[in-house]
């Protein structure tokens, strides 16, 4: 396996994915950039992130202990975001890759706490196990809530979605951000299969009876493969006041030619040991069977550029959706609009908030 | 004059200090990235910028008028800062730095309303003319909020300092942020020049009279060349609790040894047709005459790296001020440490959020 990557290049893989991507999601450029100029392959790359990370873990402890529980818990949240990017391209070590998910799992919970207001963990049965999760409550709550259901994709985790979260809250709507199968801290529990829409319903079930959110008014975005996942729940339960899906599939059609290392992320979150075994463990994975069931309003954001699922998924999901679907589609767009995220996740949260506000027939 | 720099090179002037810069006053990495893709001298980075301030200034409208008001507003600050990208370095046409810089005012201007919660615009009575001004509250306010007096540097403004206001918010701070003599909207009026604390005081003064301010509670961070000038507010005004010097100085004696684009920013400023004028109107700008009157808390924070104040300055002040000074060094920050910006503005405002805490006897 060849770890390297191309160096002191603004149009290398670096650059042009994972600074937007990484930056989208909260972390700091500086820290991207101390990284790109230390690391030659991807080891490296996780090594020097897992030691930025300790470097803020140690900040966040001398803010405590100085009385700065605000600073110490936005210092852990990039702590935590450190360990993520370590793990994040981590394939070359399974093991590595869990103690890293492990920590950043850890950390964001230590923050939780101390953020104003702060994250209340909450932890939903599901077959026999706990899904964990964070809920954030808008500040001025006036009544019952709306929510949206945050779905991560294949190797993103509920700590990815901190800065959507913030998004949400400003804008006056609870978010709830999880674990599901083979994602983050739920991975040890049960692998990414088929069928983990039945994750999203246990979490609209959770949520709905929570005593400051509006069962009525609770939506679904679901990031990368998570975009499939919130479509099959919006089929089976129409109680999902809107979906959002964000650089999303139709299918998996494109399996074979995806990169490399999103096909190494199908074996490690299904568990499978070949890409063939893991393509078998995602079952049918199409929405053929089910989309027709789809009544409730539906956004698709999509980049015309994406490299992991075929901009031409998110028509075939909009033509799917006559009358339901409104199609969003950036020409500049990589993978999730990283590169334009600042557009489109506003967009994303504000159309959710015009829905789900319309909903409640406000 | 030479306005080319260097391309595709990560130590190049760009990477170091531009990005770490802007990206620490809230300018989003993906528009640099960008304008650095297209610009190969400064001219056409100015250009670059207008644009982008543009795109988002119709996006903006574009928001306002589907009725997301917080979102058209963190828009348009995203335009005010593409505009102040534009103007920053524009000093190979006096004209276009004039017109950005009303335009940055002004797009700022129309975001203020639309936050949540609102900027309030003052303008303080200053020597026949009015300073303008911008309040910010915490959210939450039990009786009265300290405050801070955000005190830009040579060419910076009050615009830029909205994500060190963030910070403040966030911590149960007020503060208010304006442009003095020679800087921004208020450059037209008045010169930079020696005195410029008096404008200070007058904003102390009004400041103070806010029915939400406590009058015993209001500290001063300045900015680079604001970091002379809240010295010498200091020094004047036994009244102000406590002080930040945020890579700034404790005189001119570097000044014929400053970057280029620095002598030309004082020329700019201060209405010097040459640099040895600009340095004449400066007057004698040495805290020399003053400094043993500070008896309030002073922290300083400083990068060993400032290619514009070089670290001895700190060290000088930090000396003339025994027993009352806090001297934080990074000997890896270059400039107002903007390399590193989240760990030092958050520990001077977390500072701050101290002092003016004890201050009351809390």
């Amino acid at each position: 396996m060849d770890n390297s990557f191309p160096k002191n290049n603004l149009t290398n893989e670096v650059f042009a994915y994972w600074i937007p991507r990484l930056v989208a999601d909260g972390v700091d450029i500086n820290d991207i950039l101390s990284v790109h100029s230390v690391a030659t392959n991807w080891p490296e790359w996780s090594k020097a992130w897992s030691e930025i990370g300790n470097r803020y873990y140690l900040l966040a402890k001398e803010m405590q202990s100085e009385g700065h529980d605000i600073s110490a818990g936005e210092t852990l949240i990039r702590a935590s975001l450190a360990y993520h990017c370590s793990q994040i391209v981590a394939f070359h070590s399974q093991e590595d890759k869990k103690a890293m998910q492990a920590l950043k799992a850890k950390t964001y919970q230590k923050a939780a706490p101390l953020l104003a207001p702060p994250l209340e963990r909450i932890e939903v049965s599901f077959k026999n196990h706990k899904i964990p999760g964070y809920l954030r409550l808008p500040r001025s709550l006036e009544n019952l809530a709306a929510c949206v259901l945050l779905v991560p994709g294949l190797d993103s985790t509920k700590e990815d979605f901190h800065t959507i979260g913030d998004i949400c809250v400003k804008r006056g709507l609870a978010c709830f951000s999880f674990d599901g199968p083979g994602q983050g801290e739920f991975r040890q529990h049960l692998p990414l299969a088929e069928g983990y829409e039945e994750c999203i319903q246990a979490i609209f079930d959770a949520i709905s009876s929570h005593p400051k959110i509006d069962p009525l008014r609770i939506g679904t975005l679901g990031r990368s493969l998570g975009g499939y996942f919130v479509m099959r729940a919006a089929a089976k339960n129409p109680q999902i006041a809107a979906t959002v899906v964000f650089g999303g599939a139709f299918d998996l059609e494109d399996f074979s030619t995806m990169p490399k290392m999103i096909r190494d992320g199908f074996c490690y979150a299904t568990g499978g040991k070949t890409d063939s075994e893991a393509r078998t463990l995602m079952g049918a994975s199409s929405l053929i069977d089910c989309i027709d069931k789809v009544k409730k309003p539906v956004l698709i954001v999509h980049g015309k550029l994406d490299a992991i699922f075929n901009w031409k998924q998110a028509i075939k999901l909009s033509n799917s959706l006559p009358g339901v679907s409104t199609l969003v589609m950036d020409d500049n767009g990589v993978h999730c609009c990283h590169n334009n995220a600042f557009q489109y996740r506003t967009k994303m949260i504000d159309w959710l908030a015009n829905v789900l506000k319309k909903d409640q027939g406000l």
